[in-house]
């Protein structure tokens, strides 16, 4: 898909094609078609991020709690967006064992109950081996700085599936 | 449900229960639980229409473009919110013979095309006879004015589904 296409679609589209670039928050999508035409997606990608950058705190702890916990009870129970779907079992999330699962899901309790919101991770840019360690390392955080390491976190999720959508290179981040 | 209930949830039980007090909108009731606790249904009330409120005029007009337009495309398939259903059928908006629903397709799109997001009324306070005509008179409205039409209907709409919800007197709007 090139950005002229983008650019002709009505909202309906625009939001049913770009509703889950941040994970259930289909508004956000929805905001930014009022700033279309995009010149390219670069520019497309930074009006999601303002978006979310001019949010109250409150909106942006939203976003957050909008995310499945990984290897989680939604992933369980089958009712994980089919992105997120995708970026967990590509990470091997769900084909953990007992005791990891286990492991993952009293951390998963830990910064949940620590921060107010869940822990939120590029799944596509780690792997179940990492994941652990780094939840572990995130639970010690000051909560200012873990919000806002977990926006970078959605942002850098948004940007692998903007580009997926758009077909272009999603290395650069 | 009392208030009490309401303040001992977590962030996952609240988005589950109140995520679609603004239809599909998640995001907006994962942000209000911030606020909490709440002292009664006004309280929590008051906080969902703060945030919309403060949104800049992109995300209120998003806010509007995540409502399906009125014996539509999303009733027909099926794929409505429980909410929506429920209050488009009482509305009698499910049983309209061809000729109706055909004129409330072209107005729909008229209205899309004028005001770049779907006409949004709280149908459990209006019926099929009486939309077709709700609608020609909004088509007419001056933009700035017809987007505050439009999100006090959203807020008609999160008002009876919180009553709903608390178990509370819905008459008061």
């Amino acid at each position: 898909m090139n950005i002229e296409k983008v650019n002709s679609m009505d909202f309906g589209e625009f939001v049913d094609v770009f509703g889950n670039v941040i994970e259930r928050c289909p508004l956000i999508a929805a905001a930014v078609w009022s700033q279309r035409p995009f010149s390219d997606l670069e520019d497309l990608e930074k009006h999601f991020f303002a978006f979310i950058d001019a949010l109250p705190q409150s909106g942006q702890e939203g976003i957050l709690r909008c995310h499945p916990d990984l290897a989680g009870r939604e992933q369980q129970r089958g009712t994980l967006s089919a992105e997120s779907q995708r970026e967990q079992s590509g990470a091997g999330l769900t084909s953990l064992g007992a005791d990891e699962r286990q492991q993952l899901a009293k951390l998963n309790a830990q910064y949940r109950a620590r921060f107010g919101f869940p822990f939120v991770l590029a799944a596509r840019l780690s792997d179940r081996a990492a994941v652990p360690g780094e939840l572990e390392r995130r639970l010690h955080s000051q909560p200012a700085q873990e919000l806002r390491t977990a926006l970078g976190e959605v942002k850098k999720i948004g940007h692998l599936r903007l580009a997926d959508l758009l077909d272009a290179d999603s290395s650069r981040l």
